[in-house]
Formats: C-alpha cells, structure tokens, sequence
C-alpha cells in the first residue's frame, strides 16, 4: 500500500538529518536564541528581499495560526476566513479558544477575492448597531488555498489594497507555500508575498522539513511582544536551534524549491492522467494537492494499492478524493498510479 | 566557553538519530496516530506498571503543562503551586491564558507537603464568602523540583492523600523526571508515581530527545477528548511519529534511566567540589540541577572558562548560580570545573 | 415622535416601582442571598411544575448566555445556533470570548428543526478527522425566535429528543419568552418548556422589568458552582435582590403574563392592518415583534411620526423593517399608526 | 437584628427613586445612548475638571474592573495589585479569565508605594529571561482601599509618575470612592484622582444607587472600541437610561458627597467609641469601614443586637470584625453601637 492521504506521511529531506547528526553535540543557547535560528532567519530575509521583517520559528500550522491572531487581535475582533478555511474547520476551535470569532465567507474556488472582502466590511461598516457586532479585524486566507487553488499577483494586491482600505490585516498561512511557489502558474515570488500582506508563514513540515513553520512578520505593529506570546502560547521550542537549522538547510542553494518541485510535477502528471481518462476535479489544481472525482468503482479499485483521502460523497454516487503529493512522493509509485487510472 | 546553563544546549543522544534515519521514508499516518506513538506508549505503560493509562506526546514543556491544566479544570478552578513553580514563573502566563490562577504557596525547599495544602484548602472551604474566591482544584508539584530538590515516597503518599480527600488533582510535572528517578536517595520508581497522582509527564526536552514530554493520564475523569484539547492549543505535532520514535529509543533497554544517570552522577561531583570548598548551597539537591553560592570573584573568574546561570544576587555581594548537567554533559569538563572550584 | 424601535424603550411595570420603593429601607445580604429572591425562584419554580430545578437571576440576555455557556462547556465544545441567532450575531463575540464556537446553522424561519441537527451532527460524527473539528455540545434557540417566530409543542419535543440522542445540551433563550407564552398560538407552559431542554431563562428586561433574566436550569450536570462562574464573569448583582423583588412582583398573581399579552395583543392589530393594506412580512409572526417590508415611499412617511427599527433593504428598493410592541405600548399609538398603514 | 456588614444591605438614596418614577415611561434609546447617560457623563467630566475624558456605566465592580482590565491588555499583561486586593481575593478568578495575571504585592496597610513599584519592576526589567515572564503593564489600587486606608495626594503623583516612568497604566478602583472623598483626612479631589491615572471608577453601588458603577478613561490609548468590550462581557445594561439617570441623581448638588459623608461621619463615632475602649484596629482608617480587633465575649456579645462581618480569627483569641456603615446607616443604630461598646 503506497500512501497518496497528505504531504507528512514521511521525514524529512535528508540534507536535514545530514545536518542534525552533525551538529548534535554542538552547545546553543535555547529557545531560538542560537546562531542557527539568526542565520536561518537572514536567509529567509534575502529571499523575501527585506531586512526590516521578523522571522519566528514554531513547530506546527496551527500553533503558528493561533499564535499570530492571538498577538495580533484585541479581544472582540474577528478574522474573515473562507468557509473551508484551516483555522474555520480542522483547528479545533483554536482560534475561539483565543477568544476569536471566525467570520466565515462562501468560496466556491477556495479564495476570498477584493471584492467578497470589499462587499462583507461594508455591510459591517454601515449597520446601526456595529458596536454589538464582532469587530473584523484580519483577513485570513491560505496560499495555496486548502483545496489546492492558487492567489495570482493581481489577485493578492487587489486583496491587499483593499485590507489596507479598512485597516485589517492580511495574514497569508503559507503550510503548503514551497507547492505554490513552485506552481507551472505562479506569479508570486517571497518578495511579492512579503509586499502584499501583514504577517505570513512559510511551511516547513509539509515541505521537506521533520516540522516547523517560519512565522514572517512585516507590519510593525505586529511585531511586539511577539516571543512572548509564542511562550505563553507554548510554541517556544526548547532547542530552538532544530527549527533554525532545518529553515537554513531549506534555504540553502534552492533546497526548499527545488524538492517542492519534485512534489508539484508529480501532482502534474497525475493531472494529466485524470484529464486523459476524462475524470473531473472539484477545483482546478497546479499544486500538490489534486480533488479527483472518481467513480466508486474505480475509487475503491485504486484503494486497493493506494491510500487515497475521500473529501466528499457526491450525491450520484461518486467520490471525491485528494491525492497528495510532496517532496517525498515516489516518482515509480506515481507511474504506478497514473497507468491504472488511464487503465481503469 | 563550556556550558552549565541548562540541560537543552545539546541535540540528542544518537540513538535517537540514528531512528530518525533508519525510518525516514517509512510512510506512516499523521498526529501521533502511528505504530511508533502506539509501542512507546505501551513500554511507557508497562514501565508504569499500569495498562489502564493514557499516554500522549507533546513537543515542549510549558505546552504540556498548558494543556493538561487546561483539559482537567473548569473555567472559575485554579491550581496550587509553589511561589517558584514553573508555571507560576516562567511561562508567560500560560495558565492564566487557559483563564486559571495560579495559587501561590510559599516555600523554602521547593516542595509543598501535604500540611500545606490541608491548612490552605481549610482556609478556602471555612470561607463564607467561598463562593467569591477560586476554586483550587490540582495541585501542581516538579519532581524534581525547580531547585532541584527531590520529593520521597512518604512525601508523595501524604500529599496525594490529602488531595484525594479534598477531590484535588495531583499533577507532576516531570520535565527533569529521569533525573529524579536515578538521583541516589529517590525510592520512588514510574509505578510510584503512576500510583500516586492523578497526571503526570515524562520529560524528553532535557533527557535526551530532541524534543518531546509525554503526558500519562492515570486519572478516567481527566482522559475524554485530551487528544482535541491537544489540538485546539497547537499541541498535536503533524507527523507525531517524531514523538513516539524518541519516546520507544528511550524506553528500550533502560536507555532513560542510562543516560539521565549519567548527568546526575556528574552533578554529584560537582556538589562534592563544592562541599569541599567549603561553599553553601541555595537547597539540597542530589539531581542535575546544583544551585551554588559563589563569592562573587570565584563566580568572575569560573565564567571566564564556564557559562553559569545567575540565580540570585545575595545582599552579602555573594552570588547564587545554577549549574545543570545532562545526559550529555562532558565528563573531561565536569574534571576541569571541579578542579577550579577546588584550587580557586 | 413614538418609538416601536424595541421592547426596551421604557422603564418598568409601575408594580415594580411600587415594590422597590416598598422595600427600599429594609436590610437583606447581597449577592442574590435574600429572602425575595428566595420567594421569586419559589414562584419560578411552581410556574415550572418542578421543584428540582435552580434558578438564579443576572442582569442581561447577553450576560445570562455567555454565563450559562461557559458554565456548561469545555474548551473545545461548540455550541449550534442559526446563522440569525443572537448568540452569533448581536452579542460582539461574547460567546468567542468564553473560547467557544458558535456552529451555525442557515434557516429562513429562525427556527433550528430536530432533522438539521441530525444531519449537521451525523456530519461531525462520521468524519474521520472528528479530533480535529470543534466538537458541538449545545443546541441554542430562542423562545420566541430572533424573527419573531415560535417553537410549538411537537417541535420542541421532538428537537430535545435529538439533542439527549446525541449526547447535547438545549437551550433556550426566553429573553422575549412571555411574548411568546402569550401568543394566540402558543401551546407551550412553562411547565412544558422546563421538561423539554436542559437550561432556559425567562427574559424580565423586555416583559416589564427594569432589567433581570431569570435562568432556569434543569439538567442536574449544569448545576454545580455556578453562581462562581456568574461571580467569575461579573454577573452577579451586589444587592441580588433588586432582580429576586422583580421577578416576585412579574410571577405574582399572572402579572408576567397579563403584561406581556398586552403587548402581543397590540402588534397583532398592527399585523391585521398590515394585511388588510396587503403588505407582506419577512416571516409570520405571532408574538410581539412584526417584520413588516414596506415599500419605500410608505415607510418614510410613517417615519415621520414614528420610529421603526430598519432590518433589510431589499433589492427591488422596498424596505423590511421591524415594529417591536411591548408591556408598556400606548394602544393609542398603536391606533395612529394602523391608521396610517391602512390609509397610506 | 440591626446590620453592619456591609454597604450594600439598603436599596438607594430616595432621590433615585424619585428619578426612576418621576421617568418611567419617557421613551429612550438603548444600551446607553440616551440623555441621561449623556447628562451624567456631563456632571461627572464637570466634577473630574476635565472634557476630553470618556465616561461609561456599568452594573457591579467585579465587571467594572474586569472590563477595564480586558479592554487595556494583550494576552500575556499581568496587573499588579496588592495581596488583599479586590481582584486578586474576591472576584472568583475574573481577571485570570480574562486571561490575565494578577501579580501579587505584599502590604500591611494595603496600600502600593511607588518604591514597591520601582523595586518590583526593576527586577522584571533585569530578568535575562523577561520574554518568558508575564509583562506586567497595569497597576490596580483601590481608593480607599480595601481595609479603609486612603491614598493621599503625594503618595499617588509619586506612584503615577513611576507608573509613567515604566509605561505601566495606573487604574484607581473607586467602589467605595466616595467616603474617600469624604473622609476628613482625604486630599484628593476628584480633578486630582484624574489627573494621576489612566482610568478609575466611581462607585454607586455602595454609595446610594441602587447598583452602578462609572468607568471614567483617561488615557486615549484605552478609550477605543470600550463599549464593543463592555458588550462583549455581557456588561452593557439594555435600558442603559437607569445608570445615568441614578448618576445624574447622584452628581447633582452634591448629592453623592452628601451622603457619603453621612457613611463616614457614623463610621468615625464608632472609631472614636472604640478607641475610648481601648480596643485596637487591623489597620488606621478614616472611611466608612472599620476594622476592629475585639474581645472574643464582647464580639459574642454585641452580635446578639448587631451583625458584624468577622475578618481574621487571631492567634490569641481575638477576633478581628469589620464594621461598615454607608448612607443608609441609622444613627440611632449607631449611638447604641456605640454605647454597647462603651460599656462591654
């Protein structure tokens, strides 16, 4: 059984263990203050081509969400987030638990574009009684989106203009960011992102790392107090120096774009098998995560040699399902994979 | 510089590395559900002597503790600790973000016994006004505690008593556990402990993993849903095999008792030096933590070759320090510490 | 210029003033341990039909929800409510604060069916990544609902057997409750309320008092500190009594009853004239509030002399807007304004 | 049974009562956008000497100071208050809910001295490890606090001035202000109390209102989106007109001055009863409340005719009692208080 569910069923990339075997008896100082983390932070910096940002370090995408709305947020101010958002479905109420009301938009493409926000704020704007209203504060919004989609250049500053507009911020949770950056259409690079939002991150776990997130603070007015709240929150890592070295081997020499590549054209090529076998897809994908609709028979003829995530049952019978690739994914198991879906 | 600062500054033993490397592509289901979590928690269940157990893995200390306080009280209950209590000091906050108080109880060795809690708690349940005040329902002890003190059987028997009889939760917090459990005077095994609280942990961060405390539930009433309180706090590392790969290293052929033993019996050396110099100490301590009262040119002239970590400055001009060994502290550096101590 | 903008626009039932002023010298304890509000829960109680319920009395509808949430969830439970509830709506994140997520639930008559949790709740319980969802434990509705609608006999039966199925708390938020007992079409005591969910309150600010809610709570697991968690959250009134003397005059001799039928009675006579002219409503409504759509030219011409609350502007340029009538409504206003709606 | 256990055990001064009928059915806006609101805000800036100050009415203390607490901190702020205070003792674990600590002071008097402040802070300020700490960023003192003592007018512009030094906000909690303001020793205006802090409150509840407390900000920095926070506490009353109007009652003619001198006036004829005893105090104090150490027979003794609230059992046999008076204290009751006294 060869696994396609999600983007961490393996380790990590192996330049990674390389450099924590040789490393491993080093002494650091703790919590993110060691030369690691520093050097780690700079590289990111070059790349988002800005000194004057932050760059936090904790070990998971929800941790990271949290924290950064937590700091960010007075405590009657919401966060617009798609219906299907992260922090909306599969957090457990994280975000509530700060105290934070997710104010959730329809999509039917997994964006939330200018105008939705544009349509939304004002409503709020213009009610009498706004002062008994959850205050809108942030816009939430994943890149790429949880169902695989991707924000284009235009898209993103149009969204940004219009946050600025209202004064909320936009904070881009960047999981799955190597898969979007690496995309055959992507117009965006870390440069871009950093100039058309408030606070994103960039995923390490589903991206080649053992795990960790780089939190990238850009407005300074989010910037404060930030390690002390990542503490409270319990997202310091004590030996914070493996989160460091981790993001510093990824981006070494290309490292992080060149191995989400790898996982974004096997994604491709399974595509292109669907769209030869005439099969439909619940969005359009070029990233690593691909929403097949698949005839039970075929799906369950597949499930017997792959592990595939079903993401919905269609009324007429069909299946849904996501099929993940990533770093890790075995280019032999994708060929296996590809002749019995164009077979079947 | 040689480091004594604390017991985080090294990466691992290389056991663990050499796990992560042996099963790097081994493919594996995410959030600690995978066959590495399940054989760790059975050795941990097995070492506690006990079937009927909960075990779980979390990445950090302040994050365990958050969460298992967080998942036990309801929102108006707090918890008893001592005025240096970790989660009284250096944690930000974090209880106070789960909306919990943190009853101080003061303390010259570290320890609250069971006299302490009887006293206090007739204080709370004679007030009239009881309905106004916190509701103290858990009682939070270190074993050992953060200054490095030990608690005997007979200590813990008497104070979980008391806490049975008051319906008061019993958590230790054990992120220095296996220092304790192979200090020379301990007489408590895990089964001791496992039969004497209600909750506690094993401390990985600081006894050789990476990363990584597992939380052991003993308590039925503290067990429904931990796993999504887990997960609404960022609690739940993505790919938790992590977690259980270093917990089932540690726990195969006593390799924990092993290594933390080895960081104790060179703690003991030092205090030995320092007996023999005659200097004093802020507490006894037969663990890896050694809190020192240095005149204050000793202290100058060791920090020219060791990093110490300042605990107190004392009105005398004297200064108190900690210095913590590890499993993987250098015996040839423990030598050259003790010898200055001896000569200085 | 005579306002129908809400049911809050006066102070009380002049019985009230008469009690408070009765009694103003006399000396009790605070903090709701008085003789009248002994006497008021008393009354409570034999209205109800039982005598194993608790009832205490807070100041507001906003506080008495988010008190008896907090009191009767965990951090990670949610609560359903419809997408209009006031709980997701009107209360600027109350329920967000106490770190709990409003689940809701699109609806076009207010109403919460027993068939939507069960679709909504079977959802939760087949999805596979349950850990990691907001896990629901309360059902919230209002009695009268938000638009003015009512639960009859069967419905609510029938709901509440969904809710103890599946192991989840109902509740039911009575701020308009007399408003709703008294309507023509009402077939719900409060006997029957009391036996067919797990908490309510009777709502005193809008039927007749200065302010009070009165929460009734019947499920034993809902029962224990709660007056600690309404002291915890600020909602307990220093001379309780006030609210205890209130709700003993309103439950005294059907003044409750006598009062709010009052103002039923005068919103059904605007809702006659409304048909009679052959204007349409935003939903059918029996009780004191009337969702009237107006076309524009009429509703400014009746804003001239009387104050209407606006609650939707329609596409086709025609205005919705809500006419509240309450205790305290002048029936003479109430004439002008038919009058007007019958001639304009 | 005549009772001195609290302030609280009356309704209100008659004149509210008056204002409440002479009102009852006027028509007004909601939540406290109305004219009394309006007029009492007026008054009240009047008295503090100032117009670009913020008023706002909430029901009870506890909320009050949670209110203010939630509304002027981020997440991991801690507030420093005595050991005694208000929110550290008997606000069931408010603060903590709202997600902060209270930082605890020792004091004998109950009162913070700058130099507390200044050593206190200079420590956290020197913590090498202060990102794991809480910040503390508000100082809480009650006036008069809670075992009677006053603050003088050099005592607290030495405090506020420290307070400004380190960036931390000063909140004076004024439930008892006004036999402060009224007490022959006090030297604080209600202009002075304005000018030295960032926020206070001026109490109603215990100085003869019915309930009712004013929020009056200062600093700019805390004044924004209050109202959405008091809301979202469940601390904005619907008919908001009671508050202001029972303020506007309060603060016209000096009425609120008037009878709180009353309170203090009855307060120091038992004092001085006492000290012709020859019978000792808890502490010196010149307001409404008086701590006396009795005789444990003569306490017996006087509790046959009169109830006492017991403060402290001591160690020799004694019994330590609070004795309050208020507005609505007899003077008959007070003369034979006195007399029992006397000849015990």
């Amino acid at each position: 059984m060869y696994y396609f569910t999600s983007d961490y069923t393996e380790g990590c990339t192996p330049e990674i263990l390389e450099a924590l075997a040789a490393t491993n008896f080093e002494q650091t100082g703790g919590y993110g203050i060691d030369p690691y983390c520093e050097t780690a932070a700079l590289l990111i910096k070059k790349e988002c081509g800005r000194s004057d940002i932050d760059v936090h370090f904790m070990t998971g995408g929800t941790q990271t969400n949290l924290t950064i709305i937590c700091a960010a947020l007075r405590p009657f101010h919401g966060v617009y987030g798609t219906v299907q958002s992260h922090i909306n479905t599969h957090e457990a109420g994280a975000i509530e638990r700060t105290g934070h009301k997710v104010i959730d938009l329809p999509t039917s493409d997994g964006k939330i574009t200018a105008a939705m926000i544009r349509q939304q704020h004002e409503l709020y704007l213009g009610d009498p009684s706004r002062e008994h209203l959850v205050q809108p504060k942030m816009v939430y919004i994943s890149q790429p989106t949880e169902i695989g989609s991707l924000y284009h250049k235009e898209e993103l500053e149009a969204l940004y203009a219009v946050c600025r507009h209202y004064g909320l911020y936009l904070f881009i949770d960047g999981a799955r960011l190597g898969y979007g950056l690496t995309a055959p259409d992507n117009d965006l690079t870390l440069a871009d992102i950093t100039n058309n939002c408030d606070v994103f991150c960039i995923g390490g776990t589903k991206c080649g790392a053992l795990f960790g997130e780089a939190a990238v603070i850009i407005n300074p007015a989010l910037k404060d107090d930030f390690r002390t709240i990542m503490k409270q929150g319990g997202a310091v890592l004590a030996k914070g120096r493996l989160l460091g070295l981790q993001f510093e081997t990824l981006f070494t020499d290309g490292l992080y774009y060149k191995i989400c590549r790898h996982g974004v054209e096997l994604a491709l090529q399974i595509k292109a098998a669907v769209q030869e076998r005439g099969l439909g897809f619940v969005t359009d994908s070029t990233t690593n995560q691909q929403f097949i609709i698949f005839p039970q028979a075929m799906y369950d003829e597949l499930s017997k040699q792959f592990a595939l995530a079903p993401w919905e049952y269609m009324d007429d019978g069909r299946i849904a399902a996501r099929i993940c690739t990533s770093w890790a994914t075995d280019p032999t198991q994708v060929d296996r994979l590809c002749n019995m879906i164009r077979q079947l």
